[in-house]
Protein backbone atom coordinates (compact mmCIF):
# COMPACT_ATOMS: atom_id res chain seq x y z
CA UNK A 1 0.00 0.00 0.00
CA UNK A 2 1.04 3.37 -0.45
CA UNK A 3 -0.16 7.21 -0.46
CA UNK A 4 -1.48 8.72 2.44
CA UNK A 5 -4.35 6.35 3.70
CA UNK A 6 -3.17 4.08 6.66
CA UNK A 7 -4.05 0.50 6.20
CA UNK A 8 -6.96 -0.23 9.20
CA UNK A 9 -7.47 -3.70 10.10
CA UNK A 10 -10.51 -3.21 12.44
CA UNK A 11 -11.25 -5.30 15.47
CA UNK A 12 -13.21 -3.41 16.94
CA UNK A 13 -15.30 -4.73 19.99
CA UNK A 14 -16.94 -2.62 22.24
CA UNK A 15 -17.59 1.43 22.47
CA UNK A 16 -15.89 2.11 25.34
CA UNK A 17 -13.68 4.82 25.20
CA UNK A 18 -11.95 4.34 29.04
CA UNK A 19 -8.34 3.48 28.88
CA UNK A 20 -7.52 3.53 24.69
CA UNK A 21 -3.75 3.56 24.19
CA UNK A 22 -2.51 4.40 20.56
CA UNK A 23 0.86 1.91 20.28
CA UNK A 24 3.49 3.27 17.68
CA UNK A 25 5.61 1.91 15.81
CA UNK A 26 8.05 4.68 14.08
CA UNK A 27 9.98 3.47 11.05
CA UNK A 28 11.79 5.50 8.29
CA UNK A 29 9.31 3.24 5.74
CA UNK A 30 6.22 1.91 7.39
CA UNK A 31 5.06 3.70 10.27
CA UNK A 32 2.89 0.71 12.48
CA UNK A 33 0.39 1.98 14.81
CA UNK A 34 -2.53 0.13 17.20
CA UNK A 35 -5.59 1.11 19.13
CA UNK A 36 -5.82 -0.73 22.02
CA UNK A 37 -8.63 -0.86 25.03
CA UNK A 38 -6.51 -1.58 28.40
CA UNK A 39 -9.68 -0.52 30.87
CA UNK A 40 -9.79 -3.89 31.94
CA UNK A 41 -5.54 -4.83 31.75
CA UNK A 42 -6.34 -8.54 31.79
CA UNK A 43 -8.71 -8.59 28.89
CA UNK A 44 -6.84 -5.75 26.77
CA UNK A 45 -8.91 -5.23 23.41
CA UNK A 46 -7.56 -4.32 20.11
CA UNK A 47 -10.18 -1.65 18.56
CA UNK A 48 -8.00 -0.80 15.31
CA UNK A 49 -4.68 -1.85 14.07
CA UNK A 50 -3.07 -0.57 11.22
CA UNK A 51 0.11 0.89 9.34
CA UNK A 52 0.73 4.06 7.01
CA UNK A 53 3.46 3.73 4.44
CA UNK A 54 3.95 6.95 2.03
CA UNK A 55 4.87 6.51 -1.02
CA UNK A 56 9.03 5.82 -1.02
CA UNK A 57 9.16 8.01 -4.28
CA UNK A 58 7.99 11.44 -2.35
CA UNK A 59 10.58 14.00 -1.22
CA UNK A 60 10.94 13.22 2.82
CA UNK A 61 8.94 16.36 4.09
CA UNK A 62 6.20 14.57 1.86
CA UNK A 63 6.50 11.51 3.58
CA UNK A 64 6.57 12.90 7.52
CA UNK A 65 3.10 14.83 6.08
CA UNK A 66 1.86 11.55 5.49
CA UNK A 67 2.58 9.88 8.55
CA UNK A 68 1.48 12.80 10.84
CA UNK A 69 -2.12 13.18 8.88
CA UNK A 70 -2.82 9.98 9.20
CA UNK A 71 -2.05 9.57 12.97
CA UNK A 72 -3.30 12.99 13.05
CA UNK A 73 -7.16 11.56 12.01
CA UNK A 74 -6.81 8.36 13.55
CA UNK A 75 -6.42 9.96 16.86
CA UNK A 76 -9.09 12.91 16.24
CA UNK A 77 -11.29 9.49 15.23
CA UNK A 78 -10.31 7.41 17.68
CA UNK A 79 -9.73 9.73 20.82
CA UNK A 80 -7.19 7.53 22.75
CA UNK A 81 -6.03 9.21 26.51
CA UNK A 82 -2.38 7.99 25.45
CA UNK A 83 0.23 7.18 23.14
CA UNK A 84 2.71 4.54 23.96
CA UNK A 85 6.08 4.92 21.53
CA UNK A 86 9.25 2.21 21.52
CA UNK A 87 12.44 4.22 22.92
CA UNK A 88 15.38 3.64 20.64
CA UNK A 89 18.52 3.31 22.52
CA UNK A 90 20.98 1.77 19.93
CA UNK A 91 20.37 2.13 16.12
CA UNK A 92 22.72 0.67 13.07
CA UNK A 93 24.45 4.24 12.73
CA UNK A 94 23.85 8.05 12.97
CA UNK A 95 21.79 8.04 9.17
CA UNK A 96 18.88 5.33 10.58
CA UNK A 97 18.22 6.89 13.60
CA UNK A 98 18.23 10.61 12.31
CA UNK A 99 15.43 8.63 9.90
CA UNK A 100 13.86 7.05 12.41
CA UNK A 101 13.94 10.27 14.84
CA UNK A 102 12.09 12.03 11.85
CA UNK A 103 9.02 9.97 11.66
CA UNK A 104 8.93 9.94 15.78
CA UNK A 105 9.48 13.63 16.08
CA UNK A 106 6.16 13.73 13.67
CA UNK A 107 4.41 11.11 15.71
CA UNK A 108 4.94 12.89 18.94
CA UNK A 109 4.21 16.13 17.49
CA UNK A 110 0.42 14.09 16.84
CA UNK A 111 0.32 13.21 20.33
CA UNK A 112 0.85 16.91 21.93
CA UNK A 113 -1.65 18.22 18.89
CA UNK A 114 -4.40 16.11 21.07
CA UNK A 115 -2.71 16.47 24.75
CA UNK A 116 -1.93 12.75 24.60
CA UNK A 117 0.77 11.82 27.25
CA UNK A 118 3.47 9.96 25.79
CA UNK A 119 5.26 7.27 27.44
CA UNK A 120 8.16 5.13 25.87
CA UNK A 121 9.71 2.08 26.06
CA UNK A 122 12.78 0.04 25.44
CA UNK A 123 12.40 -2.67 23.11
CA UNK A 124 13.38 -4.86 26.02
CA UNK A 125 10.98 -3.58 28.17
CA UNK A 126 8.47 -4.09 25.28
CA UNK A 127 9.33 -7.94 25.04
CA UNK A 128 9.54 -8.30 28.94
CA UNK A 129 6.15 -7.29 29.09
CA UNK A 130 4.78 -8.89 26.29
CA UNK A 131 6.63 -12.48 26.42
CA UNK A 132 8.25 -12.48 30.27
CA UNK A 133 12.30 -12.23 28.21
CA UNK A 134 13.22 -9.23 27.07
CA UNK A 135 15.58 -11.20 24.33
CA UNK A 136 12.28 -12.75 22.64
CA UNK A 137 12.25 -13.15 19.19
CA UNK A 138 10.18 -11.45 16.90
CA UNK A 139 7.85 -14.67 15.98
CA UNK A 140 7.62 -14.98 19.90
CA UNK A 141 6.12 -11.28 20.39
CA UNK A 142 3.63 -11.80 17.69
CA UNK A 143 2.32 -15.07 18.83
CA UNK A 144 2.39 -14.10 22.36
CA UNK A 145 0.28 -10.34 21.25
CA UNK A 146 -2.33 -12.69 19.38
CA UNK A 147 -3.15 -14.44 21.92
CA UNK A 148 -3.75 -11.85 24.50
CA UNK A 149 -5.76 -9.94 21.85
CA UNK A 150 -7.34 -12.94 20.99
CA UNK A 151 -6.58 -11.98 16.96
CA UNK A 152 -6.24 -15.22 14.92
CA UNK A 153 -3.81 -14.08 12.58
CA UNK A 154 -0.22 -12.99 13.25
CA UNK A 155 -0.13 -9.10 12.10
CA UNK A 156 2.57 -7.83 10.24
CA UNK A 157 5.92 -6.46 11.98
CA UNK A 158 5.14 -3.11 11.98
CA UNK A 159 1.15 -3.58 13.26
CA UNK A 160 2.63 -6.13 15.66
CA UNK A 161 5.59 -4.10 17.32
CA UNK A 162 2.83 -1.18 17.77
CA UNK A 163 0.20 -3.78 19.68
CA UNK A 164 3.14 -4.94 21.50
CA UNK A 165 3.84 -1.04 22.53
CA UNK A 166 0.48 -0.28 23.82
CA UNK A 167 0.05 -3.57 25.58
CA UNK A 168 3.32 -3.28 27.37
CA UNK A 169 2.03 0.67 28.21
CA UNK A 170 -0.80 -1.22 29.50
CA UNK A 171 1.37 -4.03 31.78
CA UNK A 172 3.22 -1.33 32.87
CA UNK A 173 0.56 1.02 33.98
CA UNK A 174 -1.92 -1.80 35.27
CA UNK A 175 1.34 -2.54 37.78
CA UNK A 176 1.88 1.11 38.73
CA UNK A 177 -1.64 1.23 40.01
CA UNK A 178 -2.01 -2.05 41.58
CA UNK A 179 1.10 -0.52 43.66
CA UNK A 180 0.21 2.47 43.97
CA UNK A 181 -3.23 1.18 45.65
CA UNK A 182 -1.69 -1.29 47.59
CA UNK A 183 0.86 1.74 48.99
CA UNK A 184 -2.51 4.00 49.47
CA UNK A 185 -3.78 0.98 51.48
CA UNK A 186 -0.94 -0.40 53.28
CA UNK A 187 1.30 2.67 53.53
CA UNK A 188 5.01 2.11 52.36
CA UNK A 189 6.70 -1.11 53.20
CA UNK A 190 8.97 -1.18 56.18
CA UNK A 191 6.86 1.48 57.71
CA UNK A 192 6.76 -0.61 61.01
CA UNK A 193 3.29 -2.00 60.11
CA UNK B 1 14.98 32.42 26.17
CA UNK B 2 11.42 29.65 26.84
CA UNK B 3 8.80 29.28 26.14
CA UNK B 4 7.12 29.20 22.53
CA UNK B 5 7.54 32.37 21.25
CA UNK B 6 10.75 32.56 18.90
CA UNK B 7 13.20 35.08 19.74
CA UNK B 8 13.82 36.94 16.93
CA UNK B 9 16.22 40.14 15.46
CA UNK B 10 14.69 41.89 12.91
CA UNK B 11 16.88 42.73 9.81
CA UNK B 12 14.00 44.09 7.74
CA UNK B 13 15.82 45.72 4.49
CA UNK B 14 12.68 45.81 2.14
CA UNK B 15 9.29 44.06 1.12
CA UNK B 16 10.11 41.85 -2.00
CA UNK B 17 9.53 38.17 -1.44
CA UNK B 18 11.26 36.51 -4.66
CA UNK B 19 13.75 33.92 -3.35
CA UNK B 20 12.93 34.34 0.04
CA UNK B 21 14.62 31.48 1.92
CA UNK B 22 13.99 30.34 5.09
CA UNK B 23 17.27 28.41 6.60
CA UNK B 24 16.92 26.44 9.34
CA UNK B 25 19.49 24.43 12.06
CA UNK B 26 17.65 22.19 13.94
CA UNK B 27 18.94 21.08 17.22
CA UNK B 28 17.58 19.05 20.69
CA UNK B 29 17.52 22.52 22.53
CA UNK B 30 17.87 25.06 20.37
CA UNK B 31 16.28 25.50 16.72
CA UNK B 32 18.18 28.53 14.66
CA UNK B 33 15.91 30.26 11.76
CA UNK B 34 17.21 32.10 9.11
CA UNK B 35 15.02 34.09 6.10
CA UNK B 36 17.39 35.96 3.58
CA UNK B 37 16.54 37.22 0.83
CA UNK B 38 18.68 35.64 -2.41
CA UNK B 39 16.89 37.56 -5.55
CA UNK B 40 20.19 38.93 -5.92
CA UNK B 41 22.51 36.20 -4.97
CA UNK B 42 25.48 38.68 -4.97
CA UNK B 43 23.52 40.45 -2.80
CA UNK B 44 21.67 38.61 -0.24
CA UNK B 45 19.46 40.31 2.32
CA UNK B 46 18.65 38.97 5.86
CA UNK B 47 14.79 39.96 6.52
CA UNK B 48 14.57 38.16 10.10
CA UNK B 49 16.30 35.59 12.41
CA UNK B 50 15.98 34.27 15.44
CA UNK B 51 16.22 31.00 17.80
CA UNK B 52 13.04 29.06 19.23
CA UNK B 53 14.19 27.66 22.31
CA UNK B 54 11.59 26.06 24.00
CA UNK B 55 11.68 25.05 27.92
CA UNK B 56 14.05 22.23 28.43
CA UNK B 57 11.63 21.23 31.62
CA UNK B 58 8.48 20.22 28.86
CA UNK B 59 8.17 16.97 28.13
CA UNK B 60 9.95 16.15 24.40
CA UNK B 61 6.52 15.86 22.79
CA UNK B 62 5.67 19.72 23.66
CA UNK B 63 9.02 20.54 23.18
CA UNK B 64 8.72 19.90 19.38
CA UNK B 65 5.05 21.24 19.35
CA UNK B 66 6.72 23.99 20.12
CA UNK B 67 9.19 23.92 17.74
CA UNK B 68 6.85 23.06 14.95
CA UNK B 69 4.43 25.99 15.78
CA UNK B 70 6.81 28.71 16.33
CA UNK B 71 8.39 27.89 12.52
CA UNK B 72 4.52 27.29 11.63
CA UNK B 73 4.13 30.79 12.36
CA UNK B 74 7.23 32.38 11.06
CA UNK B 75 6.50 30.49 7.77
CA UNK B 76 2.60 31.70 7.51
CA UNK B 77 3.90 35.48 8.09
CA UNK B 78 6.96 35.76 5.99
CA UNK B 79 6.34 33.25 3.25
CA UNK B 80 9.58 31.71 2.24
CA UNK B 81 9.53 30.29 -1.11
CA UNK B 82 12.08 27.32 -0.05
CA UNK B 83 13.61 25.49 3.09
CA UNK B 84 17.00 24.77 3.51
CA UNK B 85 18.57 22.46 6.39
CA UNK B 86 21.54 21.21 7.28
CA UNK B 87 22.14 17.59 6.57
CA UNK B 88 23.49 15.12 9.07
CA UNK B 89 25.40 12.13 8.21
CA UNK B 90 27.44 11.53 11.54
CA UNK B 91 26.25 12.36 15.04
CA UNK B 92 28.01 11.59 18.56
CA UNK B 93 25.92 8.71 18.79
CA UNK B 94 22.44 7.23 17.82
CA UNK B 95 20.60 9.09 20.42
CA UNK B 96 21.59 12.57 19.59
CA UNK B 97 20.98 11.73 15.89
CA UNK B 98 17.46 10.45 17.34
CA UNK B 99 17.31 13.82 19.33
CA UNK B 100 17.97 15.82 15.70
CA UNK B 101 15.94 13.40 14.18
CA UNK B 102 13.03 14.48 16.09
CA UNK B 103 13.23 18.41 15.30
CA UNK B 104 14.91 17.96 11.84
CA UNK B 105 11.25 15.72 11.63
CA UNK B 106 8.54 18.64 12.80
CA UNK B 107 10.55 21.20 10.80
CA UNK B 108 10.52 19.66 7.49
CA UNK B 109 6.79 18.84 8.32
CA UNK B 110 6.36 22.38 8.54
CA UNK B 111 8.06 22.80 5.10
CA UNK B 112 5.38 19.85 3.89
CA UNK B 113 2.57 22.09 5.11
CA UNK B 114 3.12 25.09 3.18
CA UNK B 115 4.49 23.90 0.02
CA UNK B 116 8.14 24.60 0.66
CA UNK B 117 10.82 22.59 -1.42
CA UNK B 118 13.20 21.33 1.05
CA UNK B 119 16.88 21.47 0.15
CA UNK B 120 20.03 20.02 2.55
CA UNK B 121 23.14 20.67 3.21
CA UNK B 122 26.31 19.00 4.84
CA UNK B 123 27.79 21.17 7.44
CA UNK B 124 31.45 20.95 4.96
CA UNK B 125 29.26 21.87 1.76
CA UNK B 126 27.85 24.86 3.84
CA UNK B 127 31.23 26.21 5.32
CA UNK B 128 32.85 25.45 1.53
CA UNK B 129 30.29 27.81 -0.07
CA UNK B 130 30.25 30.51 2.79
CA UNK B 131 33.57 30.27 3.63
CA UNK B 132 35.06 28.54 0.78
CA UNK B 133 36.72 25.80 2.67
CA UNK B 134 34.85 22.80 4.45
CA UNK B 135 36.73 22.69 7.56
CA UNK B 136 36.42 26.15 8.16
CA UNK B 137 35.81 27.39 12.12
CA UNK B 138 32.63 28.48 13.58
CA UNK B 139 34.36 31.79 13.91
CA UNK B 140 35.40 31.71 10.53
CA UNK B 141 31.37 31.49 9.60
CA UNK B 142 30.31 33.85 11.97
CA UNK B 143 32.44 36.35 10.84
CA UNK B 144 31.58 35.28 6.78
CA UNK B 145 28.00 35.60 7.50
CA UNK B 146 28.29 38.93 8.64
CA UNK B 147 30.19 40.16 6.14
CA UNK B 148 28.12 38.71 3.69
CA UNK B 149 24.79 40.19 5.02
CA UNK B 150 26.21 43.32 6.59
CA UNK B 151 25.44 42.34 10.04
CA UNK B 152 27.54 44.09 12.10
CA UNK B 153 27.73 41.56 15.11
CA UNK B 154 27.96 37.98 15.08
CA UNK B 155 24.44 36.29 15.96
CA UNK B 156 24.56 33.03 18.48
CA UNK B 157 25.28 30.26 17.03
CA UNK B 158 21.90 28.58 15.77
CA UNK B 159 21.15 31.61 14.32
CA UNK B 160 24.91 31.91 12.61
CA UNK B 161 24.07 28.32 11.13
CA UNK B 162 20.50 28.55 10.38
CA UNK B 163 21.85 32.08 8.39
CA UNK B 164 24.83 29.98 6.40
CA UNK B 165 22.70 27.12 5.37
CA UNK B 166 20.51 29.91 3.69
CA UNK B 167 23.12 31.72 1.71
CA UNK B 168 24.72 28.20 0.94
CA UNK B 169 21.34 27.72 -0.55
CA UNK B 170 21.40 30.31 -2.09
CA UNK B 171 24.50 30.27 -3.64
CA UNK B 172 24.61 26.90 -5.19
CA UNK B 173 21.03 27.65 -6.67
CA UNK B 174 22.48 30.63 -8.03
CA UNK B 175 25.29 29.00 -9.43
CA UNK B 176 22.75 25.97 -10.51
CA UNK B 177 21.03 28.94 -12.90
CA UNK B 178 24.02 30.39 -13.96
CA UNK B 179 25.28 26.69 -15.10
CA UNK B 180 21.79 26.06 -16.55
CA UNK B 181 21.74 29.31 -18.27
CA UNK B 182 24.84 28.62 -19.64
CA UNK B 183 23.95 25.11 -21.13
CA UNK B 184 21.09 26.61 -22.54
CA UNK B 185 23.00 29.36 -24.32
CA UNK B 186 25.65 27.20 -25.66
CA UNK B 187 24.61 23.70 -25.21
CA UNK B 188 26.54 20.99 -22.93
CA UNK B 189 30.55 21.06 -22.93
CA UNK B 190 31.94 18.77 -26.15
CA UNK B 191 28.99 18.89 -28.34
CA UNK B 192 31.97 19.63 -31.22
CA UNK B 193 30.76 23.96 -30.59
Amino acid sequence: MSGTTPSSRKVSRGRSRIGLIIGIDPGSKVTGYALVEGGNPSRPVCRLAGEIRPNPAWPLARRLAAVFDGLDRIIAENRPQEMAVEDVFFAKNARSALALGHVRGVALLAAARHGLEVSTYSANAIKKSVVGYGRASKDQVGQMVCSLLAIREVPGRDVTDALACALCHINTSGTARKIQAALDRNGPPGNGR
